[in-house]
């Protein structure tokens, strides 16, 4: 069912093959960063010197909060769902707009950029507002990844932390129409309860993972709906949660994961999905498990963005129709004593 | 482009017929209510009479604001646009919803109920403050339609007027999946900013549109991407606008309406669509021009509502594709230095 056109993101199910404006999500993984990456998907080719370079002092310069967003934040119930108090400060975030009534490219592409550093700032922000700890200022020296994590734990990050981040946000940044990315990270905070489950109950990962499927129960990030093969974004994934366990001293969570993954192979002939490796690799880097799909966001605000451009620079309008199975037209109404 | 299948809403563009489940618009508009087309949707049929006083019952008792959602109606900027403090408010409702967690049908219902009334009170409540007058409390024993009517200007309406918003929340209740939905509601702003133009420089109707269409402008309201009949909801509207205009003394913005509407008829051979005889309708309720989108969203939750319990009930997941239309795959990454 194809809705519209796009020039932005290339899929390639049975390859296995994921590609902004053309060029193959694994070279963007080992080579590019999140905000090159940005350019490339909002201006539709990689950026020269100047050109990345001036993007990052944009996104660097528009990590503001206006105060009522702060006070917004502080103002939200404790019990309030991360992903809720997101939504609302994003949705509040129009009332101080300058761009709010303007459609242009440019004022779009100001846009982006303000979006882009802002959710990820009041991710932060709030993460530290519920645990009671003092928000951190933004460091403009330092990258969009770098940033994040500075003011999500209060300390500058090891380089592998920041690069591992930098990758997830590449890879999580566009994935064409997909309706269903909330789900998805509802299957990373999943397969990560399952990985607790396992260290603190000191249960072996495939016994545990056999007693699921005696139960029938189906095993979280596993199989895509798109990619007949290996996701090309577990590959990243799995090296990142690998890497960055060894580094922190924290290398059980890759190793239990690891061995889930070689079972259900074999025993199922299912491949890890993005999500698989997404819940080790987030926890190993401190971010709560409610947090993962706000830090989705974090990313995907950058892919969303490139769309609404494309959209707007286009202004086709998209007009999908459902197939209608309800009750024959007409159906008569009846008066209510006679119903 | 058909996007998934739905029993809700069932669209012949080429009859111009409209129905919510089979029964048809405009049977519902002679003799049916906002809550009674509430019931339709979301539970597939007509209710019995204790199943509609008991819809009835339970949309008054959800009419109730958390202080905390009037703090932050209050906090908002003057020059904030009602639709942004409408979606940010809405999305704030989240945090206090006992339901926030539940996704079952019975939640889903409650959900819908909840939101159907505070939405309404939201856009009324932000209204006043935002004139500088204290908020109206509702009144349990109104319909949906009084109640609204009631708390944006603080006076019971007339049985026209309470009849004429009752219809227009009947019409505007679904329309299937229509992505376009606020760009229509920018079309009756736009239909009523020509009127008021015309009254207040006390053109001839006729020729203020034929110097429209001298410098090859667009007129707004009129023909529709889906009917190539009249737009079924037009019919009514049209005799509302009448109707409250004759009723309230303000009967010059239909007759300037329907003296643009024949020549454009006449002219172009194009249909007024719902749009055109919303800006006169709305105008003589009360209603500001930058209410008619929140007033659209006042209406068309129950739609979304309906949409929302359908697709969750069968969970189905809907993934669209867009057409790749961008660089070859594969495009190489360059390093900066040789771009």
């Amino acid at each position: 069912m194809v809705a519209t056109t796009s020039s932005i993101c290339y899929i390639d199910g049975d390859q296995g093959v994921l590609a902004y404006r053309g060029i193959d999500i694994h070279e963007l993984a080992d080579n590019s960063s999140f905000e090159e990456t940005c350019y490339l998907l909002w201006f539709g080719r990689l950026p020269k010197r100047n050109e990345l370079t001036e993007l990052r002092d944009r996104l660097a310069e528009a990590r503001k909060l206006d105060a009522a967003i702060i006070s917004l934040l502080r103002s939200a119930p404790k019990q309030a769902l991360p992903m809720d108090v997101l939504r609302t400060a994003v949705s509040a975030l129009g009332f101080y707009d300058p761009d709010e009534k303007n459609n242009d490219h440019e004022a779009n592409v100001r846009k982006s950029i303000r979006l882009t550093s802002q959710i990820a700032m009041i991710v932060a922000a709030y993460d530290r507002i519920r645990k009671g700890k003092p928000i951190v200022e933004p460091d403009p020296s330092l990258s969009h990844a770098a940033n994040f994590l500075l003011m999500l734990n209060g300390v500058k990050p090891s380089s592998t932390a920041e690069r591992a981040l930098d990758i997830a946000l590449i890879l999580h940044a566009d994935h064409e129409l997909n309706a269903s990315t909330f789900a998805a990270r509802v299957t990373a905070a999943t397969v990560f309860q399952i990985l607790q489950t396992i260290h603190t109950s000191k249960a072996d990962p495939v016994e545990y993972v056999k007693g699921m499927l005696a139960q029938k129960k189906k095993i979280p990030g596993f199989g895509h709906r798109v990619y007949h093969t290996e996701d090309p974004r577990a590959t990243h994934l799995r090296k990142m949660s690998r890497d960055l366990g060894q580094s922190s001293g924290q290398a059980n969570w890759f190793e239990m994961s690891h061995r889930i993954e070689e079972f259900i192979k074999t025993e199922k002939k299912l491949n890890a999905n993005v999500d698989f490796y997404s819940a080790s690799t987030y926890h190993t880097m401190g971010i709560d498990v409610d947090l993962f799909t706000p830090v989705f966001a974090v990313s995907r605000i950058s892919g969303w963005a490139a769309h609404v451009i494309e959209q707007l620079d286009d202004n086709r309008l998209i007009r999908p129709r459902a197939d209608y199975i309800g009750p024959g037209y007409p159906q008569r109404y009846v008066a209510v004593e006679k119903r």
